[in-house]
């Protein structure tokens, strides 16, 4: 059952980023023993009255029992609670898979004082094991009591698999002048490809601000951060973003907002965007077994939707992955992905660039291009790859890391 | 420049078959020393007047240049030679990629005695590094005074790249009662993933057979086995499947076929699917680096398009196939491939099978699911996967490997 002990990313951060707390919501956990030995596995959040919640599910077909109960509580939008445990992912696991998210909502429920409807559940782990909710719902209580403010790291620890270091990310910015916070924290580094949210990321403000307002905050932004990142290309049945502003903000002036389009906003959304993107970036640079963080930047094409597909077709490439991960400057793989992709690109005005370095233009290598600086290049741990496809002028950007033994390694034995 | 020697694949045949002369098609191969060192890497086909051609061509946007070259010379569809060279994909190459096509076929043309673009061209190897057709026209004069009937194997080796064994098929069949034979080669081991036909693969017969019949013929059974193959998800820029009929038959008395729904062609077409799916599977027994050949079958689907793009989520997840290389019964995995293909499908009907142990049954664990049983049927070599979607009745098969360390050892140093 023990899964191989991953090597940390050479990207994990040699400090994590210290976060403030913010006014209405307060965290536990603890190891409930779920499926790993000797780590919290079970972590809450208690969020005060009057919380509005937004939230981007997967899109799979197969998606697990948290994310349909999520779904249903986000028509109404309100929260009070946040459930989360890792080690089961509780997917696929049929009418009891229900039944264990309906038994956790109640018991966190009573344990708060709210509806069931008001707590948000999500789980994440191995699939297709049944989870059983006795084995946790009576710690529930105990957690609520010494939930405190400032324990952002232990909850965002407390919800990691096959991550090799919690994601955690802070920005303060303004609405209308008054002084707003908001914290994230995420996990996620393999079954990474989403199509939606992804994986798990948990948002929180003191912002006020009604469910609709922040739904579309949410939406639009996930849309250019998690959506273009990927580890693997397998979207994960689980995969749930979560907002929560808890409106603590109006009791020092916050001022009514009413649509997600007011200029009072701005500030707000660009901090908002800023840590999403930072928190998917986070994710790509704990991928499985990964050496190198690749970055893909796509212009040139028809429209924003076709410069994502462009670079995702790039990035979950197995052939450009492995290329990168073997350090050779291989952009004939870059060609094919493109050409893969289905999408509008004119193959004799393609431009490709590794880095600093200009490897094709015009559809056939670049009359400066010299291997050996290039390969030089690739040995980096950064790696950035333009591609310019030639048919308009839309541009988008995608993350992600290179395929190497390792995440085969991880993958051949994480479950039994 | 060296690439990584791969090893045998487990799946090498023990013996090649024995391709029987197809009159009409002579062939011969040598060391135009394009890339590889010791090895032939230069094949050529020369083809009787009155050999109507079909092809199956990449849809990449990216494509090569002898693939436009092809599909310009399938509009009318009579062929006279086949010239092929491994090393050089002659992709990415710019106008210079065209005039070596050009070079190629027209110095052929002028050995054979026939039009330019009666000779069909096919490159496969490196993307974007130019290609000198100089370096190798003047040999073909030579390989067409050698060429001779009974060159299968020789001519299949030498379009190999990181093949571990040539792919040959052949089969007797008749129409109106007269016999016919049908034989094939084909190479690729990576980069493949068809969206039409995929990689190189040449069939020739002696049916007499219209270029619009041939067309009708391959397009129809290149969708149910080329097409459901895949080995890395990474389609290539020079696919190429063709098809020559010489039409020598028509001596022998076989009556002119006007139409592909002839009833006098159901033993033709059924030997000719045979024979396509026959090589198809062969390719992915030799997919770079594989421990294990895995057939994916689904059910219960929509219709038989849903079917396979469902079997091919399955096929290019590298999550489930790093756990089948780890012989881990991981079916969580084969869930999420489904739920993210975006097609159709009832997650509380799904139902999966490893071999003959059912694993799911109507969207949770089997109620007889005893993993050490279903992991010890993973130690085998031929992994068989069946899924009951349960929303409709089409099936679909689909052919794929496992992903392995030495996929990535291989793809990593190909180049450079």
């Amino acid at each position: 059952m023990a899964k191989t002990a991953a090597k940390p990313s050479p990207f994990a951060p040699a400090r994590l980023p210290a976060l403030p707390a913010v006014a209405g919501v307060r965290f536990a956990a603890c190891e409930a023993g779920i499926r790993y030995q000797g780590r919290t596995d079970l972590m809450i959040a208690v969020l005060e009255p009057g919380t509005a919640a937004a939230g981007v599910l997967t899109r799979s077909k197969t998606c697990s029992a948290p994310v349909l109960w999520c779904r249903a509580n986000l028509e109404h939008g309100r929260a009070r609670a946040l459930v989360v445990n890792s080690g089961n992912a509780n997917a696929f696991t049929g009418k009891k898979g229900n039944e264990a998210t309906r038994i956790t909502a109640e018991a966190m429920g009573q344990a708060v004082g709210c509806s069931a409807r008001e707590v948000y559940v999500a789980s994440t782990g191995v699939i297709g094991e049944p989870l059983d909710a006795h084995r946790f719902a009576h710690l529930l209580g105990g957690l609520v009591q010494a939930a405190a403010a400032d324990r952002f790291e232990s909850a965002a620890r407390a919800i990691m698999t096959t991550d090799t270091y919690p994601k955690l990310a802070t920005r303060s910015t303004e609405i209308a002048g008054v002084p707003i916070s908001i914290n994230g924290f995420c996990k996620g580094a393999g079954m990474i490809a989403p199509d939606m949210a992804t994986m798990l990321c948990f948002v929180f403000t003191d912002a006020a601000l009604p469910p609709q307002v922040l739904q579309d905050l949410l939406a639009r932004h996930v849309r250019t951060t998690f959506n273009c990142m990927t580890i693997d290309g397998d979207t994960s049945t689980s995969d749930t973003c979560l907002l929560f502003a808890t409106g603590a903000a109006a009791k020092r002036g916050q001022p009514t907002v009413v649509s997600a389009q007011e200029s009072a906003l701005a500030a707000f959304e660009a901090a908002l965007r800023d840590l999403l993107r930072d928190l998917a970036i986070q994710v790509a640079r704990d991928g499985e077994g990964l050496s190198k963080f690749v970055t893909i930047e796509i212009g040139g094409a028809e429209n924003w939707e076709s410069a994502r597909r462009i670079g995702l077709a790039c990035a979950n490439s197995p052939l450009l992955k492995a290329a990168i991960f073997g350090e050779d400057p291989n952009w004939g793989r870059v060609v094919m992905a493109i050409g893969k992709s289905g999408e509008a690109a004119d193959r004799d005005k393609l431009s490709i660039w590794f880095g600093p370095h200009e490897v094709a233009r015009n559809g056939q290598r670049a009359p400066d291009y010299v291997e050996a600086t290039v390969a030089e290049y690739m040995k980096g741990r950064e790696i950035r790859i333009r591609a310019e496809v030639g048919v308009g002028s839309a541009e988008a950007t995608v993350w992600t890391c290179d395929l190497t033994h390792d995440y085969i390694s991880i993958n051949a034995d994480y479950r039994s």
